[in-house]
């Protein structure tokens, strides 16, 4: 089955911090595999992104980057695909099938969200430039919106396997449940 | 024809600084009318949302607001719908039809977004709680995605009027057209 990853490029650590997590945690909420961060080395990113993996569930893989060209070039050789979102590329609506339909063969796909101002060869080295509207706006909400409509909504149901906790929607307030883990009660006997 | 405006609530100068200007900015470019920011007095955020509204085109609101208990109420006085975003809510594929039938009957709805941790009468004070997915992860994505659903992705193609810049999306690299503003050019005569 396709994975999917979400590579966080330019990370810096004063002015990021917040952006990068929100990335990664979006790439999590909406059905990613994982996120990968180039740039400063910040190990409170991927240690927040850990702890909500740990406390609301799924299988989710945060970690840093060296060298995001190698990482990119290693993609590709193993056949995966590389989606860049940039408000200067192809917009959403034109491409989004022919990328589910790559998603479908599955093939794997890396999605590559900027900071500011990214590379100039990172428009040569990614097979795809899409934008979510061809307007400035937010790497968040541009990765949110792509993967809603790879998987046409499906991933707000997603149920997240080995949560500790679990909400319960409510008109009004807040309803959180704790689940018991199977696991920890047979390596308690 | 209802307008949609965003509240960012409990913004704080140092922490929310990036995350209020790209909440802001999905908010022009996802088709709001305007977001209003209560908490810390900022100056910055709506400088640089002018900013963009004065390249990209478009009329687009952003200001401050003093007291926003007052303001919801006010709001609600006006016949006007409270949609807070919070991933307690109610799922979005379940409420968006109902949404958006109040929106198309011509009622204003104001989506709020909190930062961390919103005050508890904010559930009570809102017509609807509505989670982008029951999971942790962004105000950015959660605001990019309602908007997205309500539209049903028709704002991913909007024309801002009077832009002094316009994208002509490329596969890969960048093209920005400058446009010619006939107003400037009357007022040169």
């Amino acid at each position: 089955m396709s994975r999917i990853y979400v590579l966080r490029l330019g990370h810096r650590i004063s002015r990021d911090k917040r952006i990068t997590t929100h990335v990664c945690l979006v790439a999590r909420a909406f059905g990613a595999n994982g996120c990968l961060i180039a740039g400063d080395f910040d190990p409170q990113v991927c240690r927040t992104v850990n702890d909500v993996c740990r406390r609301w569930g799924g299988i989710f893989e945060c970690r840093y980057v060296e060298n995001w060209r190698a990482f990119l070039k290693h993609w590709r050789e193993n056949n995966g695909v590389i989606v860049h979102l940039t408000m200067y590329g192809i917009n959403l609506p034109e491409i989004i099938d022919r990328i589910r339909s790559i998603y479908s063969e599955g093939r794997d796909i890396l999605v590559v969200v900027g900071a500011e101002k990214v590379p100039w060869d990172l428009y040569e080295l990614s097979d795809f430039n899409i934008a979510i509207g061809n307007q400035p706006h937010s790497e968040v909400a541009a990765l949110a919106v792509f993967l809603d409509w790879l998987f046409k909504g499906a991933e707000l149901n997603r149920i997240f396997p080995d949560a500790e906790l679990r909400i319960i929607p409510q008109q009004k307030g807040k309803k959180v449940v704790r689940i018991f883990k199977k696991e920890k009660q047979v390596g308690s006997n």
